[in-house]
């Protein structure tokens, strides 16, 4: 056990982040010693740190958008060496057994899968501990291999925004030519769009807000559909092949239901909330699917971080240090980032 | 045009239905004119009859679960042949050119189906008007060959009943082994439970009702669980591959989706209302999925009448005479009928 890593966490749910220490496990055969460079600020960091899901555990270290140099590994691992570019995203372990894992969805694990932090650790009495710190210790099995090609800090985020979009495109087969709506320009949505213009689509920003049309073009859109123009609501109906719901909040469905064509399907990947009533019909006339998607599995985040390397995709960031998470964490909640923080490790170290 | 055609109708949403007496268009080349022995009662007639969904016409002659011998045919028509045993569904006409109708989807013709009461009929200045008649002639293209070894007054719910369960239990790929769900006892349901045991799935009745289940299981269900009964529905989480849902009203979602295996769906066919709000996490957290369906096409309807000519599948029936039929309604209102009215049309002609 490596004791007074240097870290910052919050001590309960009403408490600012602050700097902290934490004991971190001793590598195991198959464990990944991690040199962590960037972390990524997600939203769900904000609403875990609050508690506003019930099911925080304190003291907490937040952060799972890893991204880091591999500075030692156990006897059991062969695919990753000193020096290399790692990532860790929301998941380090699972029970690796059940339907799930052995169909490549660990995030769907039945027996519950070990999330980055907040989880009890299988290796040592504590609950697992975040990103929000210099070094951590992760089972080979989750840790991912970054292309060198990207900017090392601007991949931060894929580990988590990144395969939350990728996952579900790849999922519903977006192929090119298709009409692909994305709602919502945030984190996850900026980076939508530029999965789904890298994969060949015709991608149409839906956003309440005529100031990002700017914006969303230059990250990939080809059009922009102000959601509050009825007309302009109206002309798109029955258009799209499928649509990307970022919506982090409950919201009315029937006017993204009705964008939809016949068969197609509609994706909520932000809101975990009650969602307003919608009506049936919008469903029954079109025969139209709504549905939900969760990261990806280990697999298929490689995967997107591969179409990264190969796309020269990364997210589009605004670099801060550690002790000025609080600000960012204020400015995220509103909505005033453009479009993910990544703490700059380094700020830390010193 | 053939006058004086007997009929029963509503003259307007607030009237009782009363004999009335309609014209029917003369024979155009390629239709079929066939003479009713029986038409069920569906529950959309008395929403259509009341204006619930504000868009009836009248006077209105109600029923598109339509059973009769073919009488006489246009010169066009090959297929069919005086005395055969013919039915017709919810659609007389569309425009057969769209992309819904070239895949045989015409129930979502993009210019507009022609449903089979209420509509403007193609062929003479007045609209169509359904099966409470003793006569009817419709275009081949929507004319359904009924299996001459199924009990022909029983075989009338399957025009409307039998394909709206039928289609998503087919498009949904339901088969052999499959845990399926048929949310609500009622004509659909019934017909639900029936093709998915035919299908060879493992059938769970969900009902409100304990005494609904020595029925269900008389018409096919292997199971019955209680939707109110929550250690059931805890037991039955996460463990089914289709759900089916026939509930006509807005209900609560969140406790039918938490049975959804990962990666499944639950159909609605009943509900065009308002659904209650749901949480977008029980989508989420196993990528699940919420779809509509709608009758189904032309040739989907052909195949699932030769599908139950081959399982000898008819709805469960009590029949009625005409005149009988505002009284029928109320019973239907009021959830009484063992699970579809079939009105026998013998007795308008005498």
């Amino acid at each position: 056990m490596k004791e007074n890593v240097k870290a910052y966490g919050a001590k309960d749910s009403k408490a600012d982040l602050e700097p902290m220490t934490i004991n971190r496990r001793d590598i195991q055969k198959d464990d990944v010693e991690i040199d962590i460079t960037y972390c990524g600020v997600c939203h769900s960091d904000i609403h875990t740190v609050h508690n506003d899901w019930g099911n925080s555990v304190y003291p907490m270290i937040p952060g799972h958008e890893i991204v880091g140099r591999v500075v030692s590994v156990g006897d059991g691992v062969t695919d990753f060496k000193e020096g290399q570019l790692v990532g860790v995203g929301c998941m380090v372990d699972s029970c690796q057994t059940c339907s799930a894992c052995k169909d490549d969805m660990e995030q769907f694990c039945e027996n519950g899968a070990t999330m980055t932090y907040g989880s009890k650790d299988k290796h040592m009495d504590d609950h697992t501990h975040g990103g929000y710190t210099t070094s951590i210790v992760v089972d080979k099995e989750f840790v991912l291999s970054i292309p060198e090609n990207i900017d090392e800090k601007a991949a931060a985020p894929l580990l988590c925004a990144g395969i939350t979009t990728y996952s579900p495109l790849k999922n519903w087969k977006v192929k090119k030519g298709d009409k692909v709506g994305v709602i919502g320009l945030g984190g996850l949505g900026h980076m939508g769009v530029k999965f789904a213009n890298a994969m060949g689509a015709h991608v149409v920003m839906i956003t309440t807000s005529p100031d990002k049309a700017d914006d969303a073009e230059r990250l990939g859109a080809h059009e922009v559909l102000i959601s509050k123009d009825k007309d302009a609501m109206k002309k798109h109906q029955g258009s799209f092949d499928f649509i990307l719901n970022t919506i982090p909040v409950g919201h009315k469905m029937d006017p993204y239901i009705a964008l939809l064509k016949r068969d197609a399907t509609m994706v909520l990947v932000g809101s975990v909330e009650p969602l307003d009533p919608f009506n049936g019909a919008g469903l029954i006339m079109g025969r139209k699917r709504v549905a939900g998607s969760l990261i990806g599995g280990i697999k298929e985040t490689q995967e997107m971080l591969d179409f990264c390397g190969e796309h020269n995709i990364v997210s589009d960031v605004e670099m801060i240090d550690m002790k000025d998470i609080n600000t960012a964490y204020k400015r995220v909640m509103d909505n005033d980032v453009k479009y993910r923080f990544v703490i700059d490790m380094a700020s830390l170290k010193n």
